[in-house]
């Protein structure tokens, strides 16, 4: 994994509520360091405070996760999962067209799929209580269902996105998730097996419980 | 740039409305292989026609571009960089820590810039007749300057995201073009700046002539 011998640092929030638990994303990076056995350490903030000074240098956005290994920081995801996928053929195949295929439906995941469904999550729980919110939703519904639509007939006989299991999935996977307080996955048989099919996987399980298990802040609330 | 002797291949669209000329996702891939001073072809689909049935096999969700090497296809424009930045060092540094960097504002621009760039352009011109739209961008707005307010101080002391020039440029500069019908980035002086020094790249220009060219249906209509 790293040039040295301390491992990879993955930062999460110490609390955070009820309805983001699950969906924080450093749960993306948990879940790929748990399909290659990758031990790693988390660094825990405060999500009700102000970050350390120095955080804005690793990750600008002044969200979770970055990522240390070594020397090395990155941020973003996307990026994440990329560096990780190109350490470890388990979570991005060599061949280049399921390499490249992967890479694809990794970046449409984030930036097809993504941002729509976001736009969904803004209007029915951080602008749940404003008037304008339902028809907003309205105008964005069918741009969703389309975009679901397209990743189930993508999925056409196939487990996976990009063949086999890779870091395409586990985003697409942890993206769908955002919109688990609707039935619109379930709209898409198909899409709900496959996210049925990703969250069952024993990595995903690992992932989930360690970022539960990092909120420790509840004890102290 | 392929194994063969045979051009990329780029799809664009031969007319697109007014206010999308531009920003239609092609510019993205003609200004890298510009920089590069690679030989590309166009492939033109009509924008108000229904694309050729085989044409979802390699664009999922039936958008431009999609980018085909030889044997090899691609999509999305985040993956489409990244192919052409690992293969030309003048795109993506090899340097391992501007590497990173690199590609983690890569993803940035695609996911956490784009998308509420793009909630901003969802109200001012495809729901600018809603009575509900002024609501929803005022409840978008503070996040959007946030985002912009965050790549500007990112971009303190340096010219470029990664140090140098890199496909993270590319894909933020086009990403904060979206904004063009506001005032938004100006707010950010330098970071219009940032924009202008990108945009006044002769790689850029010719990347931009290349694509209104193609509207080749402006005479037809």
């Amino acid at each position: 994994m790293t040039q040295t011998t301390s491992r990879p640092i993955v930062t999460a929030f110490d609390w955070v509520p009820e309805f983001a638990r699950g969906l924080v994303r450093d749960l993306r990076v948990r879940w790929a360091l748990e399909e290659i056995g990758a031990p790693y350490d988390t660094e825990l903030l405060n999500a009700r405070a102000p970050r350390p000074e120095d955080y804005l240098a690793r990750q600008p956005f002044d969200q979770v996760p970055a990522f240390r290994d070594g020397e090395l920081d990155l941020f973003e995801t996307g990026a994440i999962l990329l560096y990780l996928g190109e350490r470890d053929e388990r979570l991005l195949p060599a061949e280049m067209h399921a390499h490249w295929q992967a890479i694809s439906w990794l970046f449409s995941a984030l930036n097809s799929v993504e941002p729509v469904i976001l736009r969904i999550v803004a209007y029915d729980i951080f602008n749940a209580d404003k008037d304008w919110a339902p028809q907003a939703r309205e105008a964005a519904l069918g741009l969703c269902k389309q975009k679901l639509k397209r990743v189930t007939d993508a999925l056409a006989g196939k487990d996976w996105l990009a063949g086999r299991f890779s870091i395409a999935d586990i985003a697409m996977i942890t993206v769908l998730n955002n919109l688990r307080h609707t039935d619109l996955v379930a709209e898409y048989p198909a899409l709900a097996a496959y996210k049925r099919r990703g969250e069952e996987r024993p990595a995903y399980q690992r992932a989930l419980g360690a970022q539960f298990a990092d909120f420790t802040e509840d004890q102290a609330a």
